[in-house]
């Protein structure tokens, strides 16, 4: 069994992405530049906030926080956007979510010009990618296919199971897995709440993707011996031995089910740092002008 | 087993549009109005365009073609394009493909405002659809669904097996089946040219949808005793017996397939018929303004 260190994946991508930075500084270039909105004061969006900015610095980026009270309205942030959308030295931004009730989410990622939209969700993002056209790719996906190319993990024939089928995991890395492409080129099954025989399914995985937020659901007679597992949970549980009263639990209860695998991601420090690092890497595409041209 | 009759069912839709047409233009609107563009004399997309017009005629709809010769150019054809999104006495239109080499037929698709595009080609309807948004649907895989709602089959935690990754058909149909929606939550496999064990997919299929384009290619070994059979193929074969040479053949060996299903589609007369139809209710959607309002 090896482990997938994703901290370790993360911070030499982000070195790589810096050495761009350098290369288009000394030509003379502007660093590229990401905007992070953030509405109101969740624990959870104000520590992701927090890493993608340190993760801005040591990619040599220039960031900017715009923080809004929670209060505040869906006119006054669809505002916002729209000058972020023209202010030419801003190469992406990003809407932390989820928002207040009162704000409809779609409005406010629809509002974002796409060229502009790193994070990946707006539809035209979400189309191209499912039609196999250039495009920002939805975050955590990305950073699951970076993963497996940099431990170069054959795709190719394999069968993909994928546990969830939500819009920012399950649905787009079903759709990036399944392309004629490398990696890709999976045969992919999506497997959800409404899917009676998990297990059945799970047992012919030779790559399992959970993604359904059910800490430990994937437990070791769910899965075929050499799978590779990948682990996109972070739920909250309690845990009274931290000092902060929590820890990240992922979907996989790994210390039975790791012994089984090739390959198997832990939580933390598996996917969560590449989610961060494929935001880094659509900013400097977005900078280079190298999925839209205008 | 059930002979899943494409032809009747569209029959029916066509007059339940064709009703609703009468209320529109009795109580004093207009009738949706459907324009295709056809580049060239491909003998499949004359035959193709015939077919919708005259669809056209029985849901009450006008319709316009407007011809291209082979050899316009895309500037030609994409100046014409934003004329008709431009027209307000234009519901929805169409661009048949295929289209001359020559011709980038994406950017053509592009080209289309989405509010008109009711093919469901345009990246925002995939996105869209993916995202699980009110949108034009892919008319094929949106075909399919009615066909199985109109027959009453349960969609619901049945395993949906896909072949074929297609833009038109694999890729859209699996992603609607998989929506939690009705029809829709099934848990969905798809399979394409890299799938090294289609046969041991297909035969947990509770649902079979052949959209490889190659004649015959699944045979009784393959499906499941009492399995939902869809047939997307429409492989024109030489047939010396026709007057016209050739025939249509499915993608499923129907003659031997056909005894072990709960429900069937042949071909012709299965999903072929229903392509137009929800291309058809895509047109009527656009004329009412029921998925874009502006």
């Amino acid at each position: 069994m090896q482990m997938i260190d994703g901290k370790t994946v993360s911070a030499q991508i982000k070195e790589e992405i810096a050495e761009q930075v350098k290369e288009i500084v000394s030509a003379g270039g502007r660093r590229p530049h990401l905007v992070g909105v953030l509405v109101g004061h969740d624990g959870g969006s104000e520590s992701y906030m927090a890493s993608k900015v340190k993760a801005c610095e040591q990619c040599g980026f220039r960031s900017s926080l715009i923080r809004f009270d929670e209060n505040v309205t869906q006119e006054t942030l669809i505002a916002e956007i729209h000058r972020l959308n023209e202010d030419t030295g801003v190469d992406g931004f990003i809407v932390q979510l989820p928002l207040p009730r009162h704000i409809n989410a779609q409005a406010v990622i629809e509002a974002i010009d796409y060229r502009k939209d790193v994070d990946g969700f707006h539809p035209i993002n979400v189309g191209r990618l499912s039609i196999g056209l250039p495009c920002f790719r939805s975050a955590t996906p990305s950073g699951i296919l970076m993963l497996l190319e940099r431990y170069g993990i054959e795709t190719r024939g394999k069968h993909c199971v994928v546990l969830g089928r939500s819009n920012i995991v399950g649905k787009p890395v079903a759709t990036m897995l399944m392309q004629k492409a490398n990696p890709g080129n999976c045969t992919v099954t999506v497997c959800h709440s409404a899917t009676p025989n998990i297990k059945e399914l799970t047992l012919q995985a030779d790559i399992l993707i959970a993604a359904l937020g059910s800490p430990n659901f994937v437990t070791e007679d769910m899965v075929k011996e050499g799978a590779v597992v990948i682990d996109v949970g972070t739920t909250r549980v309690e845990d009274a031995t931290r000092e902060r009263g929590w820890r990240l639990c992922g979907d996989v209860d790994f210390e039975h089910v790791a012994p089984h695998c090739s390959f198997i991601t832990p939580v933390p420090g598996g996917v969560g740092p590449m989610t961060i690092v494929s935001l880094m890497h659509n900013t400097l595409l977005a900078a280079k002008h190298e999925i839209y041209q205008s």
